[in-house]
């Protein structure tokens, strides 16, 4: 945890370089964060092009959400990712994604989880060690009343001490890891497995 | 609205580069526009590689379509630029991309128009702030004749001064915005929206 | 017709490179050719990366195919390349493709043609003005005897001299130009066409 | 085989770029060799981002399996490759990748073996001429106990000279070659094979 700020700055563009390359932050979508001290976060500001972010487009944030850097916008998201870091001192960064894949499947699975099971890249999430268990993701109904909907985020977490990430339907992913490139292989793998999900759905029983 | 020619020619061919780059302008199709001033539009030239053009593949027009630079031919398309800019004097951009998701997906849909509901990114259109609307989508069909065509658009755009994009049966998207990167990122909205559309489309009911 | 072969050879490496960057020469599949003089063409060798062509990768080979390079092996489909260029003199690039979607579709399609009709990107193809047409795209059973195939091939081309490309079944396609970016073109048309058409099929009546 | 360690390790630095590059393995999955002596592996170490390898991210292994460098681990599937360069002296590269075609196809393939027929891209694995003639490909059940994964593995090769590839149920790829492009080539002609298969069944009597 004792990266600079530019440095956590730099990691925070070139995962948005990446994310937008690949297609899951598209149309100035998603917002990613860093954790720069026990009780700060980095994050994106609000609404800028995620594959072209700059070193202005990051602002400091109170673990309550609150902007400390006069006169730049938070993400509207900002709660969601302090959230987390609260909820556990280990993690390092956040990021929330919004593919194609992430929205449709969060929309057509009506209950409330979505369950992978007996692939074998559930091991690429932090403490999986086997393709035979179960990796359980929530999902929440979107709300633009952030506040809300991080209170019904929050119970899930404190039940599930290992949960690895979350949708919010129509919406997006949220994950994260003790390090950004941790968080990114989630990212990775949370999208494998959702397009493997969707395929399997369109070709079962064919 | 203070860009030069030279800026505004610029901005076109790398609009083209990324729009060519993914796939939504295959083959020399597409036309794009920007605003050169109250009465003047700058447009691609027809028939060019859009991943290739050059400062000379742009031309000036009036707002009738009508070609101010001699020796050069505008776009087939060009009144349904040059429209746009006579419906609404805050538009600076306009965009239409050939897309085989636009194209699929407008021959799929009999009806007249497609409706988005509950995806959060209609937030990325113009004057949208939550998933909580619709964003309605006419659809007009396919004519070669273009003052033809631009006639049966023309009553839509009159009728819905929200109107963020309109299809054409088999052949492509218009849309636009008040700078060329708000063009870019509501063409990237469509298209997401397409491809989430044609997946939901898929597997509803599997 | 007056480039010279460095200049030709250096079309066919970057056909290439498109070519298989876009996935439609995969595993060493495919040739190109360009037209070198009335009675010579200019061919890709057999089994070379596609995406990695270099200027000893192609060799001159008269009208009925045989190598005019000692020792340089011409691809086996060489007479599918020359049957072409003596079809018709304006012929002056054409290109063998290999992709997912001309070999799902000329699989799937039992009859022996396929008939777009209804794409405004028609229009990419020469000589075509509307979309309100039709372009039938003949489908041959795959052979390894070259000889035999090109004798099935024949016959199509001198009853239909708007011919401007045939799909192999279950091996790909074969498309031309006056020019070595008008092949690409009608390379782009067809591959947009074919993704259009499967995703057609796939969603009719979902 | 008389190239060095350095080359060696270039040559797997390269292939994890470009098999990351297409998607074909994600969020550190997949591992890939070279042989390095009659009796010796060269192997990428574990859970390496498979697109930023660096030349010390390979390690050398006898035909056990066992680590020859001190301090460094080598991947949990170390023996399915040693395996393979004792089944055949001829074999000079391994390839184990981990797409979502891979996946999703030996997932939903619920005998033992998957055919492919009347493709023409067959001709690119080693020794097959013609499309007229079957690839079988085994499936073998994920196991995370390696030594009886390879167990189960090694009666199918005694018995399958012929054998290009293998998958792992919801695990991925393994594939070979003399040197390491003609592992790449075999990778690009299974990948082309599993999405024509998936477009197939999706497709068949529609």
């Amino acid at each position: 945890m004792s990266l600079t700020r530019a440095q956590l700055a730099q990691q925070i563009i070139e995962a948005g370089r990446f994310l937008y390359g690949r297609g899951w932050s598209p149309a100035t979508s998603s917002n990613y964060s860093a954790r720069l001290s026990p009780r700060e976060a980095l994050l994106t500001v609000s609404g800028k092009h995620k594959g072209q972010l700059g070193e202005e487009d990051v602002l400091v944030t109170d673990m309550a959400g609150n902007s400390l850097e006069p006169g730049k916008k938070p993400s509207a998201e900002t709660l969601l990712h302090t959230q987390l870091y609260s909820w556990k001192a280990e993690i390092g960064a956040v990021l929330h994604t919004h593919s194609v894949n992430a929205t449709v499947l969060s929309r057509l699975t009506l209950s409330d989880s979505l369950v992978f099971a007996d692939y074998e890249l559930q091991k690429a999430f932090a403490g999986i060690t086997t393709h035979e268990c179960q990796v359980c993701v929530p999902i929440f109904d979107n709300d633009q009343d952030i506040a809300r909907l991080a209170g019904r985020v929050q119970p899930w977490l404190d039940e599930h001490s290992d949960c690895v990430g979350y949708l919010i339907r129509g919406h997006g992913l949220y994950t994260w890891g003790a390090t950004m490139s941790d968080a990114l292989r989630q990212v990775e793998a949370f999208e494998f497995l959702f397009d493997c999900e969707l395929q399997m759905r369109a070709l079962q029983g064919r």
